[in-house]
């Protein structure tokens, strides 16, 4: 079968087609999936520069995100059965509760090889079953972005109708944030970087947005919007360069949610005092994934995709990515 | 200043109008509101049927529920303003995190007097802010019934998006539930006692309704709606006559909220292990009553009246609720 | 191996020693474990009463219970080692999170085989780690019975230090919940059925018992001896025979855990308004038991062994808990 | 009656004692106490030293921390009678739930007088009373220091058996940390600034104490403490000098509370992807308090008094506060 692998990690420049054997037969609670479309993340891109070096494995199949079909099933499997339309989980082992660093790395895409291959094996513990409206191109976007947001909405005390939230920019977390928090009824202010994109998100539901390069100050502007008060709930994603104004964005006993580090982690916490309760936001469970996929599937709601590229052009996917002009998810579909 | 006063507890015959003294001057941290309307509960006509005597002043003014316009701050007041747009508490002292019982009895209309008088003087920690787009009449509607349902959605863990909730009938608390559940994006089933009952909830926003007096079996009916799962979250609003098949309506690991007792306490329970955490909600604290507050404005929610009555009336409103008859809220409207 | 089986549900004497062919060879992520120790519950006795008929595999090895060393181990297991000594978990597949029913049964010993057989083989997120001052038999007692136990005071919001612990007799779980309610500083108050039994338990750290045999309104009696307020936390365990006055001996506001349902599901709450919330016990999840063997470790706890058994004879530890003279836990100990 | 008043916010020396006039007649819900006994802390200094100028009165009577005897009571007051032995809060309007900044500055000893006064008169609201085995002096040391101890330790999610706890010092916060984590049944680290607090802390229950002037990397010490994995929950008392440690210090998924800021607010915080929910505490509400105080009143807990002043050397207990050379309280008792 086809498959993509990182000859090292040296870039986009690393990957290469190959053609490799597919997994053979299934083990116990095995189950094996035709893998449809994928989606793109940072961490991808940040893996094969090397970021995250010392917890990757050789050969990697990279890509967290993929959605397919269940095309054949153990015989003691239980949770899905053959023909279902499912998502990977990003982190195989997290079922519920609270996250454990396994033993070993173990993140898809990373520690364990990601979905850029013709068909995957896996427990069938790793399942998620996709919301019935959703075509594989759109359910391959949940499982890092998607989920991360609702995690992070959801945190240690979940978002109430009425409550404010301010997320920064249109990259998949945030543009998923937007529309999940208006399913939980709250009020949304983002931030982003020009007109044409403030516009963009405020007519996928965005309540207010603010332009930050017209703008620096934006974390007084989110204090006017809120009569003083500050956000209820306030996803950082920008790290280094946002943080410290996160922080004075968010009223005090609010909740500061950090769910990227695109800039690298932050460096300046002085407001930390007057401000909420950090969460770091390490994607999130089954559980989580299970429970949005409810949210999602009842709301009709549709993952907003930027762009689709075929599975040979998938370093094309990952460029664009990095080049930051996206907004919402980028995705690669399978032949 | 004109006020309704129980004689004794023999029901609503013992109500007459005096003319008392208002009111004196004001001590530390107290406000005086002038009342503009009230609002029925099932609650006042327990009372007033001695139901809780012992827990009952003399000569009680009745009615927990009151809305009116502050006229005078002592010197020391920071949380309102002459000029504000307030309603009352329904537990005086009960501000935030759990309820305590007070040493002596505190429910307004019951172990203090309630707000059928032209004036009240009351501890500025007791009042809270209208949302702007009330008025003084729907505003009334809010302290028990509204907060109440809220405090049921919320609970020790809130209702997420895509979540299902199911409630019963048409009353102040059970319409609450409908239109705020929608605001946290949940789906709502209602049992109501006709076609006509039914149709009019599913206009305010119901998804599902079950007549219950054609389908007696509702609990199946629910878990029918449900695909077998059961509701998430199910407001228990007819005790003794509900209580078991509440039970057999929610999954496991759900929640039954208990909120009413209009048939008497439960009296079964045999499927209780297979059901949800069983929480009796006691209204809320005013701190649930301003998250409240922020939704109802945020989203222009608007309370359902089913009727209004003069203040010389208000005998009449609490027949009416006593009919049963009523879909929304019944309020009584101050000259 | 040897093994014990049940020819049929008609009791203990439906038990039979088997020699069967032990587990094949590991499939991926899979362990082998020799069992070197059981403990029975009351649940094994149901099972084997035909109680729970319908979820309950042919030719059922009985028994949920059970500790032993890793023996051998897939290749790609990152979670034990060779040599390892763990326990099983009660619910196979909840890790953490809430409790989600398969969609088939799969509690070890009923809808799974179970430990009465010299060697298993599950999956490595099936162990945990044994406390390392305890012996198999004394690690052999924790997976249902202690289990339950913290998860029942941890609950939705765990007990604090100076909260008062209501629990009920002498069996596995209550005398877990005494020892086990200690390290979280609380004040412990049992009720038993004799003098004797009273002072054992207060030999095992209860502050107060309760003989109810002699005092048959019990729940005056924990009342009284919290000055009127109630338990913060009662563990009901009688079920159908207790639950009304397990009601009645928690505070407004506190929590009773359904832990048992020893004479059957509850058929009265009439209290239910005046008491907490209720939260139905299901054993509890793998997170539950590693954080538990958290604090058994670091407080050097000792489980309450009332008898041991040798494998042959675990007809005979059965037939001693259905006696019901036991106090702790019942232990069958492997060759 | 004698009072203490800051003529200024220029330090120690701004302090003066004056004669002035006792309290009027109480007012609804009020009560007079005479005060017995205070306890100072680093925020009292930082208040004398026009820290927080914006937010204090003129003519400030300072210090947050008192205890004392209740005389007098108005006809409507339920919550404590005379005689009552009780303890103020510190935030006086912070009953329950959540902290909400109040619309003008309400600190005691800050926005408004403190306690070094032989008589204050507050609304019922703000006493707490005293476990019964404390004296005055040991009661006056619970208001800020102990309640934010208590408080960061049940968070948003208590403390359990067997987790381990970090703090840091031997200042009033950290050494009843260290106390009150005991009695959650707690493992506890704390790190000191030479042998001999060390020492004494141990002897105060310290199950493993590191003298970071001798192991500056004390963070990698509380590491290897706990096999590589990291202290469940962190006090971060030090701030710009502690936080980047305390965060290292702590497991992911853990918590840092961050309950000081004795070196200025955090600077740097580039492991905090790694780390757990950061928590800033403002000091608790009163049911904090009155939770702490049965967990006190159970286990007996004395509180550590490092020395004692009279009324008149209330100036030398906050000298001696700024040596930093105490271990434990500071205590001032009235004649």
């Amino acid at each position: 079968m086809k498959a993509f692998v990182a000859r090292s990690l040296d870039g986009v420049e690393s990957l290469e087609i190959r053609d490799i054997a597919p997994p053979g037969s299934l083990g116990p609670g095995q189950i094996r999936i035709a893998v449809r479309a994928a989606s793109v993340n940072y961490r991808d891109l940040m893996i094969l520069s090397g970021a995250f070096s010392a917890s990757t494995i050789d050969d990697l199949i990279p890509c967290s995100d993929g959605a397919g079909e269940v095309v054949e099933t153990a015989s003691d499997v239980w949770r899905v059965r053959t023909g279902d339309r499912v998502a990977l989980t990003y982190n195989p082992f997290w079922i519920g509760g609270f996250f454990e660093i396994p033993a070993k790395p173990l993140g898809r895409g990373g520690g364990v090889h990601g979905v850029m291959r013709e068909q995957v094996v896996v427990d069938q513990s790793e399942a998620v079953l996709l919301p019935s409206h959703l075509s594989y191109a759109e359910g391959a976007t949940l499982p890092c972005a998607a989920v991360t947001a609702w995690h992070a909405l959801c945190g240690p005390a979940p978002l109430l109708p009425g409550m404010t939230v301010m997320s920064q920019g249109g990259g998949g977390v945030s543009v998923f944030a937007l529309q999940l928090a208006k399913l939980f009824g709250a009020r949304v202010i983002i931030i982003s970087s020009s007109p044409e994109r403030c516009a963009r998100l405020k007519s996928l539901g965005a309540d207010e947005t603010v332009d930050y390069r017209a703008d620096a100050e934006w974390d007084a502007a989110v204090r006017n919007l809120t009569g003083g008060r500050g956000a209820d709930l306030t996803l950082d994603i920008g790290g280094a360069q946002t943080f410290e104004r996160s922080l004075r964005a968010t009223r005090i006993g609010g909740r500061v949610a950090l769910v990227g580090l695109l800039t690298g982690p932050p460096v300046a916490a002085s407001s930390i005092f007057s401000s909420g309760t950090i969460t770091p936001i390490k994607v999130g469970s089954r559980q989580d994934f299970e429970s949005m996929n409810r949210a999602i599937e009842f709301h009709k709601l549709r993952p907003v995709i930027d762009s689709r590229y075929p599975f040979k052009r998938f370093p094309d996917a990952l460029l664009h990515l990095k080049s930051g002009k996206h907004l919402g998810k980028i995705v690669v579909e399978f032949d």
